[in-house]
């Protein structure tokens, strides 16, 4: 079942390659981070901003901004636009990106209460320029980082300087920059990991209390984004985010101070409100091993590729009780290109689809046209 | 320079992002190779398969039809469909996929004289109620493989059990039920290996004999294709693919059999043919390193987040002389999105622009709209 219905029929009606999203699980993981965020004492004073990247199909978007349980992170001028154009107000969105161009910043400075946090000393100074007297946030680096299992493709602070955010080196300087443009910094924004988990926590603890130094450098200090990169479970062995514990954490470092408090979660909001539903193509031996082929590859989901983290493959019924283990591949003449190593299925026979899970977040937006075999379908289910 | 222009004016009429192709560069790639089979003793009886998924930009296309220097390999219906607009006959496409679904052999049917290589079981099986009576080329995984320097998100074969092709264990029972279906085997393909130089050629010249024996199987055998897997260089340290010694394999193997000999380069090809144009952002040092930020991101060139496949970055002026290491960054908010690490570049204060080499093959062609920045140029310089 998902999202209320059996999806074996949902298969049926949808054909393949399709990615259904459950609006229902979309709204019951937004609305378990609200009931973590109240438990913990910042009723009133916090905001949730989905993070888009992870999944930008516009009427998703759309249902989001209706629902109104979010704000939106944006990476792009591009994803500003889109999230303004599915409803969202440009005050409603907080906008994190390096490396912008003359024209992205051209574009930026369209959008009348689109919040900026500044990603360097140079981006601080091209921003006082278009909006002298604006206020801003600026993204730091605590030089410390979590991920999932030390995911070095996942690593986005940590021992090895990266090109996130401003470093504690450079952080009086971008200070005076600021002044001395006539921006005020209100807001600091750290991003400092990826798909952690309750195991992860202990460490995520360590990285926030790293990042304090830099908000009492602060005195305009009126809002904190700790970013998002809570995570999801992949495989069995892995357990859910504990969010009361995550809570704890956040009441532990600000629970005193006098700010806004903000997170932006993509994968955890959307990675488990999405199946990707494939086609059997063939299941046949290759040697000693059997291999069940799919209609479509890596290229229109493609972390498992990236960042070797699997979807695990469902079948849609449960056969005879019997199991195999099978390789399950995609259409697409590349190495990579394999969904599953050693699944456990039930006899594949006689089925036509099997559904792949935690496929709603960074599987449709980082799709490809790789071999021209890009064409999926997406559902939203309300 | 590069396709007789100085890089400077083609970036400064482009402008960024922008991959450039030249046509001189392809057309002397091919006609390297041309001349290598030709002194290998293989005159009128070979074909060179561009192999298309590398890079399916229309004009290019075109223009290698028009050159006449080359067929096409195709993995998917999509490619053989865009391959025939850009006026390739289906009789010069040579078709090698896997994970075949009914609508894929529905369209592929649609093409006579398309030449189909079962990868397959199942594929023979299915293309035999579709076209009894045609001759097919047979897929074969000989269990051994070769890559660059045994990267193992290239393995095509070896000795774990791939999707690729049928194995000795099957190939019996493949030839049966060819003949069961009235179809004949005249040819046989094997893709053995990607991205191989000289150091790799004794590995495989190994891995062209133990083809010899599904070869034997074949009466009625008439088309040998040895697939691409030619590489070129990535880094100064590697030399170029010593062509003469490639030639030397293929006679030794094939030299004395009535065969057609038929290669299909795709790289080798086209990637020492593009540049990626990009704008520079920002240089900026953080902690004690210097970032380079450029004007897009791994998503429409992903060959090195999957592969780590640097592209060797190049500046468009010497400067005064002195060199700093740089981090050559792009600007999507992803750990994976490094261009360079340590690139050794001139003064960069006063430089728009910068070029990424070996950009022709598997980046365009794999690009991703992640982040929505996903938009580029291209342009064919003849």
């Amino acid at each position: 079942m998902f999202a209320g219905h059996p999806v074996s029929a949902l298969a049926a009606r949808y054909g393949s390659p399709a990615f259904v999203y459950s609006m229902a699980r979309v709204k019951a993981n937004l609305q378990r981070l609200h009931s973590a965020l109240e438990a913990a004492g910042f009723a009133g004073r916090y905001s949730i901003l989905y993070a888009m990247k992870a999944n930008r199909f516009a009427p998703l978007l759309t249902h989001l901004k209706t629902l109104g349980l979010c704000g939106i992170d944006a990476c792009s001028p591009q994803e500003v636009e889109l999230a303004v154009s599915c409803g969202f107000k440009p005050a409603q969105i907080s906008f994190t990106a390096g490396s912008l161009s003359k024209n992205d910043f051209d574009i930026l400075s369209r959008f009348d209460g689109l919040v900026m946090d500044c990603d360097s000393i140079h981006a601080i100074k091209t921003w006082g320029k278009y909006r002298p007297g604006a206020a801003i946030g600026i993204r730091i680096n605590p030089a410390l980082g979590v991920s999932r299992e030390n995911n070095s493709a996942l690593q986005y602070a940590g021992s090895v300087t990266t090109k996130f955010g401003i470093y504690r080196e450079q952080f009086h300087e971008a200070l005076a920059i600021a002044k001395a443009a006539g921006l005020t910094v209100n807001k600091i924004h750290f991003h400092t990991g990826c798909g952690y988990l309750t195991p992860q926590l202990e460490q995520w603890d360590r990285v926030i209390a790293s990042c304090q130094w830099f908000l009492d450098q602060c005195p305009d200090l009126r809002v904190v984004n700790v970013g998002g990169g809570l995570g999801v479970p992949h495989t069995a062995e892995d357990g859910t985010l504990d969010l009361t514990q995550w809570g704890e954490i956040l009441r532990k470092h600000f629970g005193n101070r006098k700010i806004q408090l903000e997170v932006e979660p993509g994968e955890y909001v959307l990675k488990d409100a999405g199946l990707l539903l494939l086609g059997k193509t063939y299941l046949e031996k290759k040697q000693n091993t059997w291999f069940l082929g799919l209609d479509a590859g890596f290229n229109i989901a493609p972390e498992p590729a990236y960042y070797k983290l699997p979807f695990q493959p469902l079948s849609l019924e449960l056969g005879n009780g019997t199991f195999s283990q099978l390789q399950v591949v995609g259409n697409i003449n590349e190495a990579l290109d394999v969904w599953f190593q050693d699944a456990w299925l039930p006899a594949m026979d006689n089925q036509d689809y099997l559904a792949l899970i935690n496929a709603g977040a960074y599987s449709s937006s980082m799709a490809s046209n790789h071999c021209m075999r890009g064409a999926f379908r997406e559902y939203l289910i309300d």
